[in-house]
C-alpha cells in the first residue's frame, strides 16, 4: 500500500484523532485557558512522535510554547518547513452555538467545533501525511519541519524570537501552511496574496467619573456620543476609510491582476447568504474579490461604554472603548498605519476629552512568488487529487507569519487552504468539511511526492 | 422638648437607622436582588409603625411592592402626601468604589454607600421627622400619608396603577418629595422645574452571524461602524439633537426666567470640578444652569458590540446596541419624542441594517407652581433651618412621579432637595452629607410646622 491508500484506510482514525484534539479548548487569548493550551501543545507533540518525528518537544517561550519537530530523511532532498498553530479563538458568544464548541459534532459531513478548520484540522492533515507515509514508506520523500505554534490567535507575539533563536533547525526550502479556505467546495485554489492587520484599542475618557444623565447630561461631553463621531468619521461616503495617508503605501491593482482576479469563481451567493443583505457593501469601484483580497479596509470589532445590562440606568459615561482593526495590503506597514490612526483619532478626539490608542496586535501583509516549485508541486498535487487546476488569488485574512518566515528565515510561503467560506471563523459554529479533511490529507502526501519528484527532475534548480 | 429638639438629641440613632437601611442590595433593576428589594420594603413599613404611624403596610404589584402608611390626625388639618423610594440604582462598576457600596463608610462628614442621597437618606428624613413630632408632640401637626415605592430607578412601572387603586386613602392638599439636591452646601433651594425622559434602546443588525474580519470586511456592512455613524447624526455641530421635529414643543425660556435662572448661585467650579475637562460641553447659545434645567438632551448611556475582553479577536459583529436617552423639558412628550426618535434611527439605518428601536423608560417633565402655601412653608422652613433664603431653580433630573402624582391625584409637588451636586448618584461612591441629613430632618419638621401654620391663618385658602 502506498501513502494515499494508507490514508484512505485511515479516514476513522484520522477523524478520531482530530476529535481528540478539538475537545482540548485551547483558547490562547483567556489566561485560564492556559493549561489547556499546554495540554494541546503536548497532544501535538505526542501526535508528531506517534507519526514517525521522534525528536518532537515542546518548547517555552514568553507566551504559550511552540511545538517542534524534524524529520530528515536525507540531505539530497528539500526540506519542507510546516507551520500550523494548535491555539483557537475564544468560543463566545456560546449561547448561539447549536451543539458545545469542544465537543465535535457531525451533521451532514462536516465536522462541528470551535479550531476545526481554523487551524487544527488543516494542521493536523500534514501530521496525517506524514503517519501514512511513515507506514507506506517508512519515511517521508522530503525533509519536514514542524512549527506549530499557540499564539497565532493572539498575535503571535513570542514567533519571531523563536524562529530567530532556532533559525539553525528551521532550515528549509519552503514553507506550507494550511490555514486558509478554498472559494468553493471542489475548487482548489493558491493564494498568493494576504492581507495584513494593524489591530487596535481606541479609550476615550471625559468626565473623571460616571456621571448622572439628569444631572450632568447636557453641559458634560459625553464620551461615548464623542467616540462614535470620531469612528463615524474613518469612512467617508464612498466607503473608502478617511484617515489622511492610509492609502498611500497601497499597490495600485494592475488592469491585469484585476482580469485575473475576476476569473475566481468566487461565490457571491455563498458570499451574501452568510452575510445576509449586509452584504451589499463596499468601497465604490472595486469588486467584491477585490475589496476582500485588494483593498484595506477599518472595521469596529468591539465596542463598549456605559450601562450595558437590562433596563434603563440614567448614567452619563466617563469612558468610552472600541477595538478597531485595518486589514492592509501591500505596501502598507503595521505600524506606520497604527500611528496614522493614532494622530488621526487625536485629531478627532474633541476637546474636554483624552484619547488613549494602543496597538494589539500587527501583521504585514504579503504576497507570494508565483513561480516557485513548491507551488507549482502544490498545483500538481490539487489537480490531481480534486480533478481541478487551483485558481490563484489573494485572500482577506492575516497570516502574520507568512511576513514572519520571510523576514526571519527567508522563506516563501505556499499556502494550501482547504477550508470554505461558509466554515464559521471565529463565529459560532465553526466547522470543518470532512471531505476537505480527506482530501486535504491526500493533497498533502501528493505535494510532499511532486515536491520531491520535481526536485529530482533535470535542468531545475533548487532554492536554497 | 420640642421635635427639633428631639431630633437633635437622636442623631447618633437617625444615622444608626440610615446605615441599617443602605446596607440592603435593593437594586431594583436586577432580578436577583428582588428579595433584598422586599427586604428593604419590609424594613421601611417596620420603620413607619416604629415611627408611630401605626397602620403602616406593604402593597403587593406586578412589580416590587409599595410601602404605604398614613397618620390622619385631624381631618381640620392639612394633609400631606411624603412620597419617596426606597431602591437604588445597580452599584456598577463596584471595582470603582472606595468602600464598598452595601457597607456605609463615613469619611468628613458624609456617609459613602449606594442610595445614600438617592434616596434613602432623604426619605428617611420624613420619617425621622415623624418619629420626633411622636416623641415630643404624640402626634404630627398635620396629617401624614406615606407612598414609598421600590421601583423609581426602573421607572416607576406599577406605581401609576397603584395610586388609581388606592386614590381614596391617597387624599391629600400637597406632596412632598426629598429626591433632589441643592446647588450647594448651606444653600437651599426649592426646584419648580424638573426634566423628562425617554430612554430608549436601539439594536442594529447587519449580517446574520458574527463573521471573520478578515474574510469579510471591506464586502460586508459592520454594524458597530454603521450604528456609530448613526448616534454621530444625533446632535448638530451647536450641540443640538439632529431629530426632526424635537424642539417643536419645547418651551422658549423668556427674558424674565433667564434673568431669574441666572441668579442661582451655581457652583461652576463645584460643576467642572465633578465632569473635569468635559464640563465645557453643551448647547450653543445657553447658560449652564439653562443646559442643565431647561433645556432637552440626548446621551448615549451605554453602547455595546462585539469582542469587547482582552486582546484582539477579529470578529466583523452581527449586531450593535445602544441605550440612548432624552431629557425632556415642557411640553415636551416622552411618548412622542420616542416616535419620532425611532423614526429618525430608522431614517439613517443604512441599506442592508435592520434597526429595532425599543422605549425602556418615559417620564414626563414638569412645572411646579410657586405660589401654593405649602412652597412658601418650604420656604420658611428652609430659611430658619440654613439661615438662608432658598433659591427657585430648574433640575435636571427627571421624577416621573412628580407628574403621575399631578395627573392621577391632581397633586401639586414641593422638591424639598438635601442631596449636593457632587453625591456621585448612579455612579461609584455615592455619598450624602451628614450635615444635610440632620438639617433635612429639621427642615422637615419646621416644614410640617409652618404647614399646619399658614393654615391656621385668617384669610389663606385651604387647597383642594
Amino acid at each position: 500500500m502506498n501513502a494515499l491508500e494508507v490514508a484512505r484506510r485511515d479516514r476513522r482514525g484520522a477523524l478520531q484523532r482530530l476529535d481528540d484534539l478539538l475537545r482540548i479548548p485551547s483558547v490562547s487569548a483567556v489566561p485560564e485557558h492556559a493549561p489547556d493550551v499546554r495540554r494541546a501543545a503536548d497532544w501535538v507533540a505526542e501526535r508528531l512522535r506517534a507519526a514517525g518525528v521522534t525528536d518532537a518537544r515542546v518548547d517555552e517561550t514568553p507566551g504559550h510554547p511552540v511545538v517542534y519537530g524534524a524529520w530528515h530523511v536525507s540531505p539530497d532532498r528539500p526540506t519542507v518547513l510546516v507551520y500550523g498553530h494548535y491555539d483557537v479563538q475564544p468560543a463566545d458568544p456560546v449561547e448561539l452555538w447549536t451543539t458545545p464548541p469542544f465537543e465535535p459534532t457531525e451533521r451532514d459531513g462536516r465536522l462541528y467545533a470551535r479550531g476545526s478548520s481554523d487551524d487544527k484540522g488543516q494542521m493536523l492533515m500534514h501530521l496525517e501525511a506524514a503517519a501514512a507515509y511513515r507506514d507506506a514508506d517508512g519515511e517521508p520523500p522530503v525533509n519536514l519541519v514542524y512549527v506549530i505554534e499557540g499564539e497565532e490567535e493572539v498575535g503571535s507575539p513570542s514567533l519571531a524570537g523563536w524562529l530567530e533563536a532556532h533559525a539553525d533547525e528551521l532550515r528549509a526550502d519552503v514553507a506550507v501552511i494550511s490555514d486558509t479556505a478554498m472559494p468553493a467546495k471542489g475548487q482548489p485554489s493558491l493564494i498568493y496574496g494576504l492581507r495584513g492587520l494593524a489591530y487596535m484599542e481606541v479609550c476615550l475618557r471625559g468626565p473623571n467619573r460616571d456621571l448622572h444623565s439628569g444631572q450632568f447630561g447636557g453641559a458634560v461631553l459625553n464620551p461615548a456620543n464623542a467616540l462614535c463621531a470620531m469612528v463615524a468619521r474613518l469612512h467617508d461616503e464612498d466607503g473608502r476609510v478617511a484617515i489622511p495617508g492610509f492609502y498611500d503605501r497601497v499597490r495600485t491593482l494592475g488592469a491585469d491582476e484585476r482580469s485575473e482576479l475576476a476569473k475566481v469563481p468566487f461565490d457571491e451567493a455563498g458570499f451574501r447568504g452568510a452575510a445576509g443583505a449586509a452584504g451589499d457593501w463596499g468601497e465604490a469601484g472595486y469588486s467584491v474579490v477585490e475589496r476582500l483580497g485588494a483593498r484595506p479596509t477599518l472595521d469596529v470589532n468591539g465596542i463598549w461604554s456605559g450601562w450595558t445590562g437590562a433596563g434603563a440606568k440614567t448614567v452619563l459615561p466617563s469612558e468610552a472603548s472600541a477595538k478597531i482593526s485595518m486589514r492592509l495590503v501591500p505596501d502598507q506597514d503595521p505600524d506606520e498605519i497604527g500611528a496614522l490612526f493614532e494622530a488621526h483619532m487625536k485629531r478627532l478626539a474633541p476637546q474636554g476629552s483624552v484619547v488613549e490608542v494602543r496597538a494589539l496586535h500587527g501583521g504585514k501583509p504579503a504576497l507570494v512568488d508565483r513561480s516557485i516549485p513548491a507551488m507549482q508541486a502544490a498545483a500538481i498535487a490539487y489537480r490531481d487529487t480534486f480533478g481541478r487546476e487551483p485558481v490563484y488569488t489573494r485572500e482577506g485574512g492575516t497570516i502574520p507569519v507568512v511576513a514572519m518566515l520571510d523576514d526571519v528565515l527567508g522563506l516563501q510561503t505556499v499556502l494550501m487552504g482547504f477550508g470554505l467560506p461558509d466554515d464559521n471563523l471565529h463565529a459560532p459554529n465553526e466547522k470543518l468539511d470532512l471531505d476537505n479533511y480527506n482530501l486535504g490529507i491526500e493533497t498533502v502526501i501528493r505535494f510532499l511526492a511532486a515536491l520531491a519528484e520535481g526536485d529530482r527532475q533535470p535542468g531545475q534548480e533548487r532554492r536554497t
